[in-house]
C-alpha cells in the first residue's frame, strides 16, 4: 500500500499531475508520455487509488445489492446475473446481506460509498426506500416491491403466475386446495395468493382460511407447512406453494408422511429454479425469466446512474410468467 | 448527493473541521456541540463520505470476497458466515464472482478499493495470490488453497475426509469402487482423492482410471458422470462423489437409470450441505464445520488488517471431518 503516485513521478521523470492523467488515458500527454509512465506504474506495481478517484469524481462505481438470506437457493440466481451485468457497465457489486430485514445497515447504504442501491427484500412497508429518495441516492425495486413507492422496478406479474396455477387445478377437477405462500408483506407472497384466490373464486372454489398457510419463502415453511395441513382438518388434494423452495420443503414432508406425489397429491411451485427440473422434484412449477429480471434491473438502475434514463419518474420492467407442467401434478 | 459537510456546519453555526470531528465523536468537541452538529446532519440527511474517511485512513474497511459461480449452492454458505463476521468487525464485503478464474478482475481488486481479500477459487497455479503478496495486499485462503503460497488459511483435512470415505466402502465390502471428483487442480477436489485413494489401496483395493471421473464440483459434473460410469464398462457397486453437489447429480442420474440406492448402488458425498440431509436426498456424506471454516478465515484476514495477528509467516486453520452416515449406503 505504500507505492504513491509521486513514486511513479521520479521513475518515470514526470511530474504527478502527469501520472494521474497518463493513467487516465489523458490525450493531452504525449503516447511516448503515456507508455514511459504505464511502464513505470507496472514496474512498481502502482494502480490508482479508487478512493481518490471517488473523490474526484463523486462516483464510486459500485452498487449496493440488498438480499435476505442468501442460503436460500432463490436469491443466488438473481445475484450471478445482477453482478455479470453490473460488470459489464464497470460496476461493482457490494453486497449487503441481511438476516434480519430490520437490521438493515441503512447508514452503510448511505454513506456514499455507492452509487444506487439495489433492493430484493422490500417488504411492504419498508422504511429504505422512503430513505433512499430523500438522500437521493437512485435505486430499483428487483423481484420485490413496497407496492406504495413509485421507483424503477423489474418484476414478474405475479397475480397473473398464480391465477395460471388456479385454472390448471381447477382443469384437472381439483376442489379441495390449500396453500402454503410466502410472507403477506412481500408483493410476491401478497400477490401470488391474489391471483391465485381470484382465479379459483371465478370458478366458484374457495381457499378457506383453515386451508392457508404461510412463513418466510424457504424450506422450513413448505415442510411445516405441509405436515401441520396434514394433522389439522380435511386434507387437500392440491397444494399451490409460494415459491419452488417452500414446494421442495412440502415434498419432502410428503415423503415423510408417505404421501405419493402426484396421486395423493399435486404439488405446483412458483419459480423454476433448476432443480425443479432435478429427476428428484419433476416439480411443475411457474416459470418466469429470472435472468433477464436481474439484468434489467440492473440495466434500470445503470440507465439512472448514467444519466441516460429517459425523463420518467419510474420505469416498471413486466415479465410474463408462463406455467411448466412436469411430474408433480395429476387429475383429482 | 449534495449535502456537505460545509451545509451541516453553516445549519450548525461551527466551522467544518469541527464538524468532522464532531461526527468522528472526537471528545475535544462539547458534549453540547456534537449533539448540535448531529441534528443538524439529521435534518439535512447528511453522511459522512466513506471515500473521504479513506483517503485519511488509508482504509476503505472494504474486503474483497472471490467466489466462481454462485449459483452453485455451495458457495452462499461460505458467504454469508463470512459477512456476518466482516460486518461484526466492520468490514463491508465486495463481491467478485468470477464465471472463469482466468478472466478474474486482478486489477480490481488490486486498485486499493479493498483492504483485504477472501480466496475462495484458488486452484494450483493460480498467478493471482504471488500477485497480492507482491503488491502487498493481505488475503486468506478458504476453503481451497494453491499449495504453494504459504498464506493464511482456513481448510478442512480433505485428505482424512477422502480416507474415512474409503474406510467405511471397505467395511461394508464394497470393491468396485468409483469416483466422481472435483477438480484435479483444486487442493479440495486433489486432496480427497489423495486421501481416497490411500485409503483404498492399504487395504489392496485399486482404483483404476476407467473408475474414476472429474469435472466441476457441480451438479452437471455428477450427472454426466454417473451415466458415463454406467455406460462403459463393468459397473461399481459404491461411489464417492468429490462433494454434495455432485453427489446429488449423481442420484439425479441413478433415478433416471432406474438404479435402487442403495441396494444397487452406495453414494457418498462431502460437505453435509443442509440439502444433503432432506428426505429426498438423505444422503450419506463428510461433514465439516463449513460455517466454522468461514468465520476463521474472516478473523484470520481481520487480525492481519488490524494488525492483531501474531508474528507469523503465516497461520493454517484446519478443521477435521466426520462421516454421517445418512440412508444412501449399505453393504455390498
Amino acid at each position: 500500500m505504500s507505492i504513491t503516485s509521486h513514486d511513479v513521478a521520479r521513475l518515470a521523470g514526470v511530474s504527478q499531475p502527469t501520472v494521474s492523467r497518463a493513467l487516465r488515458g489523458d490525450h493531452r500527454v504525449s503516447e511516448a508520455t503515456r507508455t514511459r509512465v504505464r511502464e513505470a506504474a507496472d514496474a512498481l506495481g502502482y494502480v490508482p487509488s479508487e478512493a481518490g478517484r471517488s473523490l474526484a469524481t463523486r462516483s464510486t462505481h459500485c452498487v449496493g445489492v440488498v438480499v435476505t438470506d442468501l442460503t436460500n437457493p432463490f436469491y443466488p440466481h438473481l445475484i450471478g446475473p445482477l453482478h455479470d451485468t453490473l460488470e459489464q457497465h464497470g460496476y461493482r457489486m457490494m453486497l449487503f446481506a441481511e438476516r434480519s430485514e430490520a437490521a438493515l445497515e441503512t447508514e452503510r447504504l448511505l454513506d456514499r460509498s455507492i452509487d444506487g442501491v439495489v433492493l430484493t427484500t422490500a417488504v411492504v412497508g419498508s422504511a429504505l426506500p422512503a430513505e433512499l429518495v430523500r438522500r437521493g441516492v437512485p435505486f430499483v425495486f428487483l423481484n420485490r416491491e413496497t407496492g406504495t413507492n413509485h421507483a424503477d422496478a423489474a418484476v414478474v406479474d405475479n397475480e397473473a403466475g398464480g391465477r395460471l396455477v388456479a385454472e390448471e387445478l381447477l382443469r384437472l377437477g381439483h376442489a379441495d386446495i390449500a396453500l402454503i405462500g410466502g410472507p403477506a408483506d412481500t408483493t410476491t407472497g401478497r400477490d401470488r395468493e391474489l391471483g391465485f384466490r381470484v382465479g379459483l373464486s371465478e370458478a366458484g372454489v374457495g381457499l378457506p382460511r383453515r386451508r392457508v398457510r404461510q412463513g418466510p419463502f424457504d424450506y422450513d415453511t413448505g415442510y411445516a407447512g405441509l405436515l401441520d395441513l396434514w394433522s389439522d382438518g380435511p386434507r387437500p388434494t392440491a397444494v399451490f406453494c409460494g415459491n419452488d423452495v417452500i414446494a421442495i420443503g412440502a415434498m419432502n414432508a410428503a415423503r415423510r408422511l408417505g404421501l405419493d406425489i402426484p396421486g395423493e397429491l399435486t404439488v405446483i411451485g412458483f419459480d423454476d429454479l433448476p432443480m425443479a427440473s432435478w429427476e428428484t422434484f419433476d416439480l411443475t412449477t411457474v416459470r418466469h425469466d429470472l435472468d433477464g429480471m436481474a439484468k434489467a434491473a440492473a440495466d434500470l438502475l445503470v440507465e439512472r446512474l448514467s444519466g441516460t434514463a429517459p425523463d420518467l419518474a419510474s420505469r416498471r420492467t413486466v415479465f410474463t410468467p408462463a406455467l411448466v407442467p412436469r411430474g408433480t401434478h395429476a387429475a383429482r
